[in-house]
């Protein structure tokens, strides 16, 4: 946790660069091979760690590519430089039992800052990844996609909002977080009102088109760490041999414009 | 899905065997290492192969190891002989973009036969999974924890319940199936009226104390494939060197007790 407010008092900023690196999107240039992977993610971390405070590596991206994935997901992981906080995108859930094994894998076999973790299958599940009192455990409040609106936004109130609130009751250690959609900003609202000070991870930014300030604005809370995610509009903002220069002009205009908006609230 | 029926219809069985393999719980006679893993999980299937009709792989067991350990349940999998149905036990969760990556994970990368989905984050994070026409997709039901009451068991009718309605929306391909626990008798009953021919995977025997016999009742329906999953009741019955023996004894007693189960329930 202090990493992180660190960070993001460091460089005045709430970006994190999503690593969702997959041949299907990168430039033709790149091998469709995990060596590609490794060349295309280390490149990305170099032309945007000047403006990041943190890096989300997404799961599902390098499990594709089978034990040798993980293998190359280790060396980018170490890559990382050691002020800037990590995040597991793993969106984990088991029984306790099987749970505690899934919070060894990413915060001892691998050594992130933070992981997702799914909270339907409820407090035992959730456990022991809390018991790492310095590591953040976000779980899903209420998240950016279309099937949001299946279970997490039924019910009155609605369901993920009863997720949150239970939730509260298991934070003894104060390192419960929330995935919260940037696409959806009034439950955001809604989150800050019940939860003033819970650190946010929030993706739905860039292709997922949400609004960046209109975001900011109603996750923000003083001395309260959150994460703006944006993954595909910064990686692949130019698919030719100049992503990299692409991806760095993007990220740079994403750190000027989000220190605009933190610059206009602190004013207000 | 044929290859789940034929299994059952071949061994007159719903025996699964979960390859929940750790050192906290194998004989000290085997290294704690991926040696181990490999030694200790392929010497569990060739002493219980003859009773069971599917092996159950849950990944917080191989992904604790690091790389090594997903290329050793590689390796494990592809022991296995090629009548015996498989389960990667995930509970792979994520918007559909990353849940398509996951959903080559498994079915591509590793070439399980089903895989277990959490279904909290809705119709668009199941998909990926169900285009896979011949493969099964567990979404989670009613689980076997006790934290399955914090959410899945909250309002009225339960959230469970609304899940597993909404879900048969999208069963087009008939490939959805539930994991249901065993734990919970009644819920399974419930879920056989809405949806009777609903493959289920019954974990909470065994170790988590569900009734065998109830449970069987409770879920069967003819012609309809169901997995009753024993995992560390069988891997951990004996610690000593003479685990496997233990082993393959607890294994032949769930299956005949399996089957005298069926056979009354035949008759009745």
């Amino acid at each position: 946790m202090n990493k992180l407010i660190k960070a993001i008092q460091n460089k005045n900023s709430y970006l994190c660069v999503g690593l969702d690196a997959s041949p299907i999107y990168w430039s033709q240039d790149i091998p469709s091979n995990v060596q590609g992977l490794e060349y295309f993610c280390k490149s990305i971390i170099e032309a945007t760690q000047d403006y990041t405070i943190a890096y989300k590596l997404n799961l599902a991206f390098f499990e594709v590519w089978g034990h040798e994935g993980l293998e190359t997901m280790n060396r980018i992981l170490e890559f990382i430089p050691h002020d800037i906080f990590t995040v597991a995108d793993a969106k984990r859930s088991d029984i306790g039992h099987s749970a505690s094994f899934y919070a060894k894998t990413f915060f001892e076999t691998y050594n992130f800052d933070s992981i997702t973790v799914n909270p339907y299958m409820g407090k035992d599940s959730i456990e022991p990844f809390l018991e790492y009192k310095d590591k953040i455990t976000f779980l899903l409040g209420l998240t950016s996609n279309e099937g949001a609106e299946d279970f997490q936004l039924m019910g009155d109130p609605p369901f993920y909002e009863q997720v949150i609130r239970k939730s509260m009751l298991w934070n003894i250690h104060n390192n419960i977080g929330f995935v919260m959609g940037a696409t959806r900003p009034n439950a955001i609202q809604t989150l800050r009102n019940i939860y003033p000070k819970a650190p946010l991870l929030i993706p739905g930014i860039g292709a997922q088109s949400g609004d960046l300030a209109k975001t900011i604005q109603n996750a923000y809370y003083k001395d309260t760490p959150m994460l703006i995610t944006i993954s595909r509009a910064i990686l692949y903002a130019d698919t030719s041999k100049n992503f990299l220069q692409k991806a760095k002009e993007k990220a740079l205009n994403y750190y000027q414009e989000i220190s605009q908006i933190l610059h206009e609230l602190s004013l207000s």
